[in-house]
């Protein structure tokens, strides 16, 4: 409820229009209705291309088509993660131009682009197969309104591949670092800048890798100043907090 | 080593003021002088109270005392953390304008105190026990020229303390929520703003909470967007990864 | 054995209708027999609606349909828990009213439907994956006699929504947490209510969750009163739980 | 904010006593004063001996101090858990009638012990070791108003001994089982009753007992129906969550 | 190289019917078999029917049909485990009279049936999904020449079905239990009996059973006498120790 | 109750020397006198030094003093494990001739020592380290009466000082194999001898031998036939379990 | 960029044959050039046959295909690991002298087969299902240009078959041992020779050998000197590290 | 026994100077001396400078000064690992020239220090708290008989001081590498070179580095070739393990 909305009401009170019995009744709802969520969602409403999110895994395209048809009414953007042919197919149905990317299993329907970000997000990847997570996470930045730099393939084992491109490390406003294996690569990069690094543990390895837990654990110790760490294979997640960080925004005093 | 220097010394190598021998002694250190780390310290240099920072823990008060000398010769600003009162004592020698904090165990040195931040860094912690890391958090942001706030002893078991808050929450340009035992409070904040959320699992807790692992886990789960998690009790990690991304910085194109 | 059977035993050996050793050999069974099993059983029989259990999983149709038969003397309510369709046949061919619910993967029969319950027990479930978990809890739930409220998709990532209904929530004489991910739903529920919350942690989630094992150490740690906790993905235990809390009965002085 | 100040807001603002714009700022507070809290915190005074607890661990003796003198302006009943003695001897400055329970570490003010409890709470240990934890539960439950039994030093591996008082383990209404080693005895028990069992693990045992987890994984695994886990050594989260189950209330329908 | 041998051996020495050079030739040979392990063999030879044993799993039918072939020539009974129909074929390629039991998938052969046991071995299983694991451990055990007695589905939560069988399990020689879930059952019979326990995990459980992690942590941490642990679902090295322990043999002074 | 009591019993009640309800009072008592636990008690009374044991960890001294009173009535042989000096002190008391080993922290009293064993046990360690869990193990079979047979610092590092003692390894009826670190010794004994195999992994290591659970891993995956294990640093349970290996009995058929 | 190359620019910017401008573009390039990869490139190079190594796991034929043809234009070996027969399909089609191993899972081109090595490197497997582990690692070695020689088949429960090769496990430069299940075989061949051991843990096993951890732990604790463990299954990672153990090359001094 | 001995064993039965029973006598002593160890032994034994080695955590002073005297008799070399002053004191009663190093918590004796390496061996550790575990393997290295060159804290957060020295990264024979927290040092240095890496995690960190654990699974994961892993703060081991790569033999073909 608005303040609007309540000095309206109130007025309605003091004139008798309504009882204090029905003001009461009203306002009883008012806690939660007033909570200042219609704010934020509000807020959210202001930078037009923000999407509406559907995560497809373990959903039936009928769900998905449901869900869809009902966000049709109000997003122009839609973008679906961890999507299979069948889940793109259930959103293309409504959203005809929806574009799928089997790497990515993302599904993105990006009518309205305009720009959220201050600078560029740039996501850096160790190996090929890290890929999956880190397209997730850089078709998630774009769809939110950022500019996105791939730099993909340059792991520590090779350092000279990840120092060939410095400029572009250090240009970035926000660096997505998405690693597997020994996750070594958020260290290094974290050391080599001074703008927040996220870092991203894939389950890429085999043996002691545990499934993205000798990677996790290794961005949670780095040494390195300035990383924030996500959940494993959480493409989307580390684009998401890259895109709060790199979002614009007037500063409340 | 930047361009208008090397543009020199091939001008001077043209005009024989030097000899190609001593050119190639010269450009031999290359590599590494150019690698751009020169770059980050001057750029570093030029926000003039960065502090330098000593982790105490583990070093001997002779060994504190050595380091703190040569830090004495360049920097304005220091930070000792996880620093015990003899570590206090052999800073204070060399500092003796240092300032103790016994329950962060940070020793501070700001004589030079230009804000390099954007907004304000706000610092919620769930309970009193979580003091300890939050204010280790606070004083690493402050150090570093931000403004901090502090919002202590607000968890997830009695919501209406955070709630009670909700303004200075939303005005918060960066936010590190600390937590023990559960750890669920940053999941309850990170739905709450749309600001980037730095998460800091501490050691407080008992039986399964497993030394924080069990906040460590909670978080790195946490279902709202925007949350990146640093190391169990590492209130400096998410003091400096909060700093970065609040960090004054002209974005290059 | 009952006191009546005994007293019955000891009068046929007094009176000589049966011989010492051959009381010897019956109340050699008497142990076991009297170890009290048997009054729980009996006290089981008067709540009518008491419904045979069968835990499907790992079990073949034929298997199934034998045991159905054998409880189909006996029962007149029956429930099929974690049941492909191949075990909802099995069971449908002895009980041709046998209902098959596809999320919750429960057969139920419910032919006396008389109520246990004191009171409301309310299933609330933090996202919508949690749902065939919950579902198993609430129609467990009900098969066993209670009235059940159905709370769905409230997690704490838009805490506004699980806050706009606090009446039903604090209406319920036992609650039933269903949540995976990061689970922190159970310690905001149980900051709110003063009655007992049954915390079902789910296997919902990726990376590391590890299965459900970060939304149980989640709950295990609530610091929140009154939670207690079952095993991952179990809504049938935690039916149960929630059951013989809510469970009308005369108190022994 | 009560329905009763709430109506005599508006009743001032209808006769003009104060103006829209003063009562809009008074009701700005409105959401958080009125999320239902206060009407928790009244209900929690109507149970007179409802103790104020106070988690003496990491606390030092002037801190407890300090909180115990807010507490003794509005509670009668005090519990103070985890405590040593200095934390006992601060308690005891301002409420000289404290007891001291030096195995369980409890502290208690209990000037007014009205009963809140449906039945009995039976406390049942495994061994001698696991008594404090076992004794905290104890204490804690009556401290809160509710009639305690104890069975102590019955586990599995002399299973006679616990079938010696299956009297006593069928009377209670709420029975709490404390173990540490294998946690076997919840499973046992809870396959002798048809009451809700609270199951603590505890952290005695060596070797492969890894502090508590082993109990922590049987309990959790337990095939019998109505048990619900706490956390390793958690006597006091325990008993509140036998508290609450065993609580005199009225069902809201 | 038996003692005989060695004497024979420096007696041809002696008498020059063989060279010095020869005999060195032979004696470098001596250290290996002489090391007893011939011993061994020839002790098992004389227990005539001492099956050999082939770990199926992972095998080819083209390996295991191979291996089979050599086994032919010297063994009159052969024990096939985790075999699928295809491993069991092909031994029936070699062996026409082979048993296939696809619930414990083993294959038998079992052509000399001495008795090698000096009492009975009895088989405890906790529930029906425990029976593949149990019944591994029971064909075992007769293969290699024991009197194997089998007391299935007697879980700890329905504690008098095992109680109506004391009598069996106190007569004994060895008991094997195999319990998954929280597998409390070796504590239980454990402190029944003064024989000793063999007690197997199994993976039988869901959640929080982390694939028999659960039921191995409480067997070993179990507090009564006599309990040795075998590997999760590992019925086979169950019924290999209790066959050596039920073994008759001569004790050597 | 024994049949021989029972008869009287009936008798009594056939002759009228008792009514039936006395008869019906006494008998209720039947189910736990009569679950059989008397007759293992007399039996173990008939191996006369059957000692009593006392787990003194975590006792006090005045905790043991009165315990052991108790035990002075009817014992002759007393077992105190994990005993400081204080503890001794405390048996010593009672029992002035009690012994005390510092490395195993046992306190025996062996008054009556007549041999309950069939063969010898023996006991072979890997690591001087692991003597104080091997020293109980060999004190505890000792007093349980069994030979012991000590074979200390035999680890598979230098297997030659292993195969040295083949003899005496052959020899033994049961072996019980102390091992840290790597554990891999109870592999090698298990692949030399035909006879049962007592596992106990000992915490001695560092590192990722997590204290034990290298060791306690290996032993379960052991390759070897006839291995059981108990728990880490377990060398009570290991004896206990050696013993109803090797312990005289009658077998019942 | 070789200091002769360096020396040859500044030679033509002193001449003017290149201006200064062109010089810097071309140093600019510089910092990564003489990072010293280069050189490790070239040396590699001086190894005619040292194979280029594809990853195939996770690749689809059509990716491998493009990857190979890259490589066809510079190397003459080729080590492809992990390969299904479909990977081997597109391998094949660039080099149709490509060798597949389908137990190794490897394809190998190996034109160019100059000897690498000091000595022989000896694989050691504990037991058949070790064999894929084992064949990477030797198949590896070979074509990295090292002689192999294979032991297979020998684990420690039958500990004479290892020992009847001492001499071949005495004459390698190099060992590498691959086991499963309890690993024990590297600590036993590590504690017989006075070379490196490197030691691959298999994930062969079940129960609690965890996928291999059990093996790993093992190996890591090691009482014998000389052993480095690699990752579980890392059969190639195994190999890489003797081939740089056993690798010729001029000590540089 | 050598083959001397044993040709003239032989020869004296021929002579008959010995009869076949005396010979018998003698043989039987054969496999455990032939086995090839006392070769080693005496190879051993040609290294003049090879020490004798002695653990001293965990053993009392006078246990250490008896091993010392024995030692004293053959060795001239020794070295003590994790010892503290008081061992110190008690090897420097038998050899006064002994040096302790606090850092390390070595004791060295260093009488005959001929070279037995082929090259140099680098150790190189991350950090400041890392020194001791590689002061530990820098002294075991020279003890041994290797030349040594030490590189300290040059961690991956500040990869340019690396990079300031890959000249002797490059010229060393063998790399250890040292450190604790992310441990991804392992990786970059193994990614420069094409020697051994010995990669040795350390307890160094908190939080989720789990005293070593997050090091250890980094380094084993690591993707760069030729990295093998010692056990975590193992500086000893990776001594060893690098001295036998490092050390001057003849190979046998």
């Amino acid at each position: 409820m608005e303040e609007k909305a309540l000095r309206k009401l109130l007025a309605e009170i003091k004139t008798g229009k309504i009882t204090i019995d029905q003001g009461i009744e009203e306002l009883k709802e008012l806690p939660f209705k007033d909570l200042g969520f219609a704010k934020v969602d509000t807020h959210r409403e202001l930078r037009q291309n923000q999407p509406e999110v559907i995560f497809c895994q373990g959903k039936t395209p009928e769900q998905i088509t449901e869900i869809v048809k009902v966000l049709a009414r109000n997003s122009k953007n839609i973008l679906g993660t961890r999507a299979n042919p069948e889940a793109y197919q259930a959103i293309a149905q409504v959203f005809p131009d929806a574009e799928y990317n089997s790497l990515a299993k993302t599904v993105v329907v990006n009518r309205c682009s305009e720009s959220n970000g201050l600078g560029t997000i740039l996501v850096i990847s160790a190996g090929t197969a890290d890929l999956p997570v880190a397209e997730e996470a850089a078709i998630t930045a774009e769809v939110f309104g950022h500019q996105v730099d791939r730099l993909y393939d340059v792991g520590v084992a090779g350092i000279h591949r990840l120092f060939a491109h410095l400029d572009r490390i250090r240009k970035a406003n926000v660096i997505i670092v998405v690693a597997g294996m020994e996750g070594a690569l958020a260290s290094v990069v974290g050391g080599l800048v001074d703008r927040p690094v996220v870092a991203v543990p894939t389950s890429v390895g085999y043996g002691a890798s545990f499934n993205g837990l000798a990677a996790l654990l290794t961005m949670l110790n780095s040494c390195a100043a300035g990383v924030g760490v996500v959940n494993i294979d959480n493409g989307f997640g580390a684009a998401r907090l890259a895109a709060v960080i790199n979002q614009k925004r007037e500063i409340q005093e």
